[in-house]
């Protein structure tokens, strides 16, 4: 059969199946599953006593966004595929963000222009629809979504980011309409300000307050509010970030009224709490992301709703700041104001170690469940299922081969991204990705680049994508 | 003793108590609860076979506001305090309706001047804050609220009235600050909008698209983010006028997180449907208010939250304007889209007798619930307890004597309001006021005017009112 | 007016109001409540600063019982309607106990016997079924209903006592044919019985055990049954003694479901812990009750659960045994295995003054909320409204005169039942009962006993008593 | 590579994935998947617009039951794997049931003898425990366990099959102690009983009081109750057939608090109504089956909840009696009494048509959803994956072919069954399977038999089967 590289002997999983198999590897796509192939192949990798899981898909990433105060993020394109890649991912979704004075076809130019050439694992983008004008919800955000931009973000909170509930709605009509998904941060803004103001008022301007003035009620208030909308427009849409039970709640209480909505919650909600920002000498800014980590009761909710199905995604909300300025400015992480600490916390690199290490090998969630809410829920939802997020004949061979008894402890010297620091730094974790393969070719081998700058691509999505065609063509 | 009237022989109902007794009235006031008090007065009533119970306080009617248009309400204060008295109330509590673009002071001094010497019974008002400057929170709110008017209402819906979360927010904490009483009315008006542009669009514009613009989960929603506003401010609420289930359950859901909310409920939400907004030639016009009436597993969830408590209040939200014009003007009722039908419908004179016959005579309820949501919870609610609100020695004289087996049907021309129909037009009742009393006067002796216009009075309060202080004097 | 008893210028309280008054009392009755009574009785009780409230009902108190193992109750009705009376009540209600090999007839006799001329309180008695023999169900316990014991507990835990459900169903459908009361004590035997087993086989024995033994979810699933049952033969039942949040939960969404259920919740729940079983040398012995108390948590859902109305009823639950044994016998809590400690803890005296001080004092509950509790719901619950249970003109002149600023710390020494210690030593409490009266005559006054022991009547009472008579009187 | 057979160009779908692929099978397994097998099989089957879905597994089947009165089931072994096998089946799995009065060992060996040789599928054995007596308890069923009758049923309803809570206790510890898998029939006895003597005193005896002598409480409780005796004894469990939202929300509320559901519903819950069992001249018996249907309301219900994941399991608990008798025998469905009609109606055939018509084809649940609640849940659930439930590599080659196009109306002369009637009869449905594989040899080709009575074997289970073995060995 000629095949260009054979995984021989490993254990293959999918969101539903476990599998002994030999995986055949031909033109960048698996073409062939089969108990013991013949080794007719240009390569073999050798994957006895190594799980064989799809590339992680992290759905949501930001990389190389501007984020007020004049700071960029730590990661360009370059570091951000970089880091992915090592974590085990082959495909990321970053954000191409509509500025509140901008227009969206330029930030989209925008973003691919900075992307272009310097992509380590493939990506697709979502857009952010900042300020949903007639142009935009009239004509520039309908011929995105026909251009394969079939994914929206939208805020409920950040002063320049905010939509209020007439522009959700009309920005949930144009999506309803035109087949595209929407994604929403949920806290309310307006809480949130009045509580700020509350504690400038007081003095308490310390990182802690950044969770303080966010509170559970405020992430309930707004994902109960998003769920309503989207059910008077009668639209899907998916949760970002939940990070309580309360939220998550409000997520079963919609299923149960028969509403179609898809949750993720993220590695920062399993793992810290409000207390990680009561840091000394502002270390507490190093674990500011929105929503705040809360306490242990909602580590363990969040992981009950993986274990229930209340989440379909896991994703890393990458989103990174260095904590030390450089040439001379000023120290993003350490503003003299929780307010002006940049929100968001790095992550793409450690996602999914976190979740196989504390989840899968701790026996809280299966390797399907694994695979599930890492790759396949998330191609499925953003249309890039089934060329993306499993490991079924005739999809991409994006492939990470994990060693699920590897123990490492988190170093931030041994990540790839570009930020300064790790939340996670110290954390002993058991199982890590060793080899990735990005459409049939060794991206990450022993944990050695072997990959070049520019060997991912954009990824084209259409709208309704993949599954839906296959079926029509049957 | 001396005594200037005694009711006798009656059944005197409180809130939790029911006792055969005669009242003793001097000088306005209740003075003394007897088994057989000697005739020793000017004036005996006999109350054989009789209910004798507080007054009603009907602590939600619209009176002689403005409505958009140039259309008034139907009733001025003369009209509408009489028509509350034949319906068996002594107090009512309509509104000082600030203009978006008018300041709150002059709302109070002309609300008060149309009712200077036009009152058949007592009343106090609540302020409506639709503009919440920094002037009106910062100095005009505070000192009305020292002035005594310790109740706001604020709206979440209508283009004139609504106040953004923000907004609520700020005047939710000048009424924590100051002691102020905070009601709301919970829809969507975003959301309401987007429905209301696409019934237009599709050409959907009679009576009944009133309904179907306002769905249950436009009034979920807005009860959940308001009591949510309120849970982040830490300020007992009240959600009026509540019309379905889920929004109940939304109290109900606060209450089990410890919040204190205060819930009212409706005869129009007991007693009508949506259907009934279908009516040919725009007669359903005459059922159009907000929230709209639902249909019957909704009237059942109402009935039902009044027997286990979830509604502590039973209010008229009488909002009375005429279905045919005067004048030559154009038919209030009767727009031609229903956008322009203003909404409200009469009942200030209809709420007591449809509780008392469909919930106390049908065996839904007791004659002590009745008394609690008819009167004294509206008295402790917002500061006239316990000078009103209850028969107890002390309080003042504003009794109802009810005769339990009187059978009438509802027709507007047997009614004393200011509009020219009755929405219960034809609803055969059982239970009946005969005779009210007003701070020890006889206003209305079965059945017949016997009070003069200028009877009733300006109530003030204070905040915090009443029981604090009987309990600080002790 | 010629009246026995006049109390001055107290603070009157009922379920409802609160009010500055005079009591006058003739006759054992109250006969009038005046702003101002002139002097013109035998007695005057100058009552100025104290709140006059109505003697306490306790509903759910254990007199006299056997309880296994040949140990008998700390109180027989002497000593334990003299405690009752010390802390503030006119009207208890014991238990006349069918043993399971007994009949109801004669158990009712015995009772009687015991109780006749011992008593400092009037009392009335429920009936426990614990063997609803066809001679029971058929022929007994229609009998003792016509004869006024209209009210009936069973168990679901106890090997001696428990029903089993098709028991429960047909004892549940005789006291709905004949208009009883059904109280229900919820734990699951079975899974308490599968859990002592497992202990044992551990060598788990400590007195702590008997809370690890009963988990919330013994008492859940019991609550939820009993309340199943009852749905199904359609009758309002009473839920005594709930420990929990989800216990609570379950009564609230059966009263969602249409349901009429009356709960109660005890001391022990708002102030002990399981944490309490845990003493040195068997101490923990002393707090051996069930259903065991719970945690921190739980507690505060109780007081929740008192303050949003989930809980109509706050009994004692008294069920006194001693901890050190007499005459030679067996320590009767002190026994070598947790199986063996029998089960309840003293409280009839301390029940009210706990309440005051935790609940009224704190401010958690307000004055009416406290009577309604201890006295008027306990009234109409078990038809003994409005003859007890109110301060209310022809109501029997059952009066506690309570001072609100006394400060006592509990002392076992000071109180009154049979028991050798209080399960609330050395807890200080504010606000006592000072002067108690039993049908208008002073049974204490001033901390000091002027009753005599046999001033205390038996009541008895007639289905579906009071409050519908007067009604129908009218 | 010399396969038997190659299933060339159909959508292979999975309880994840849905591919276009060939499949390759030798030795009656599945070893190649790929885009495009050369044609090197002794034969080739063409599924060009078909899907290929994995055979179906009906975990819920009984078969040759003896149901008192001396009926027998309509089914043998023969006719219901004949049944099952055009139904799309490729396995199932009947009960040994033990006799009150029997022991397990030879209730065990009785099943397997009547079933040997007579088998068309697969067949694996679940036990009935109907008398857990120390000796079951403490031998036989471990016993039986370690011999791989690793899934236990136990009733909470019918008289002879009923177990008590301290036997379903009893039970449960060794399930959890031997690492077997308890599933329940909720439904409590004693109520049932309870409202059929009701029904009988009132002469209510025709079918449809089949459905009102148990009503949704009947089941909610029970349902309750089993997970609150499995959250005690800390075992994950089965609860099977499922008919209502208020027991799914029972289980929904087990899964938030932690515990481990498996949920179970059938298609007589989706597709039939009480209004059912109303039919003329006991034509209503044909739908007599325990829980009986509900209402529309309900189908809704059990229709999201397979959308939103609260079942995992889609059986038919096909359970076959005919309507007519023969031999001169009684009818067994037409008796005077709904007590005499035995529960429980044919199904195993129309199961997975039905879901795949109303279902897939209807747009409500997706094929991997299909997929996952008619095999490959079952298999994980009980023991069975990866042998069967699945289309993957190294598994069984059970396979259905289905016609997604093909419309046919359920006749019960078309189908397989032992009765002599369908519920279903009349219903059109819109895709069927027309070939169907077990083990690699085609047994029904194009809606014809091709296979051997005894070519279904036996399947022996290990405790904690399949996944866990792979994993082990990685």
């Amino acid at each position: 059969m000629n095949l260009d590289i054979i995984i021989k002997s490993g254990i293959v999983a999918t969101a539903s199946d476990t599998i002994r198999a030999d995986v055949g590897i031909k033109g960048g796509k698996i073409v062939i599953l089969a108990e013991d192939l013949e080794d007719d192949a240009a390569e073999i990798i050798d994957a006895k006593g190594k799980f064989v899981l799809p590339g992680g898909i992290d759905s949501h990433v930001h990389i190389a966004q501007p984020s007020g105060d004049g700071i960029l993020m730590a990661d360009d394109f370059e570091s951000g595929t970089r880091s992915a890649l090592f974590g085990g991912n082959t495909t990321i979704m970053p954000f191409c963000l509509q500025e509140r004075d901008g227009d969206l076809r330029s930030a989209i130019d925008w973003y691919h222009g900075i992307a272009e050439g310097q992509l380590y694992t493939d990506v697709a983008f979502h857009l952010i629809v900042a300020n949903p004008s007639p142009q935009v919800l009239g004509q520039q955000l309908p011929a995105a979504i026909a251009n394969g931009y079939t994914s929206i973000k939208v805020f409920m909170t950040y002063e320049n980011l905010r939509l209020n509930d007439a522009e959700l709605l009309a920005t949930f009509d144009v999506a309803r309409q035109h087949g595209a998904t929407m994604m929403i941060h949920c806290e309310n803004e307006d809480a949130i300000r009045f509580l700020v103001e509350r504690h400038e008022a007081n003095g308490d301007v310390a990182p802690k307050a950044h969770a303080t003035t966010r509170p559970v009620a405020v992430e309930r208030e707004a994902t109960h509010r998003a769920l309503s909308l989207a059910e008077i427009v009668d639209l899907p849409i998916v949760i970002v970030h939940v990070s309580n039970a309360a939220a998550a709640e409000e997520i079963q209480r919609a299923r149960q009224r028969g509403m179609k909505v898809t949750a993720e919650t993220c590695p920062q909600y399993l793992m810290l709490t409000a207390k990680d920002l009561d840091g000394m000498d502002w270390e507490g800014a190093k674990f500011v992301c929105s929503p705040p980590p809360r306490d242990a009761a909602e580590q363990e909710a969040c992981w009950l709703g993986l274990q229930n199905g209340t989440f379909d995604l896991f994703s890393s909300d990458h989103c990174p700041f260095r904590y030390e300025g450089t040439d001379g400015k000023m120290n993003p992480k350490g503003a003299k104001n929780f307010r002006h600490i940049p929100n968001g916390i790095p992550g793409v690199e450690t996602r999914l170690p976190i979740l196989f290490s504390e989840g899968v090998n701790k026996g809280r969630i299966d390797i399907n469940t694994f695979v599930a809410v890492t790759a396949t829920n998330h191609a499925k939802t953003y249309g890039l299922y089934p060329k993306k997020g499993t490991i079924a004949v005739g999809s991409d061979a994006d492939i990470a081969i994990w060693d699920p008894e590897l123990v490492r402890t988190v170093a931030h010297s041994d990540l790839h991204d570009g930020a300064d620091y790790s939340p996670y730094e110290g954390l002993t974790l058991k199982g890590w990705p060793t080899t990735v393969l990005l459409r049939g070719k060794v991206m990450v081998r022993n944990g050695h680049l072997e990959g070049q700058l520019g060997d991912g691509a954009y990824l084209s999505r259409t709208s309704g994508a993949g599954l839906i065609k296959i079926l029509d063509e049957k």
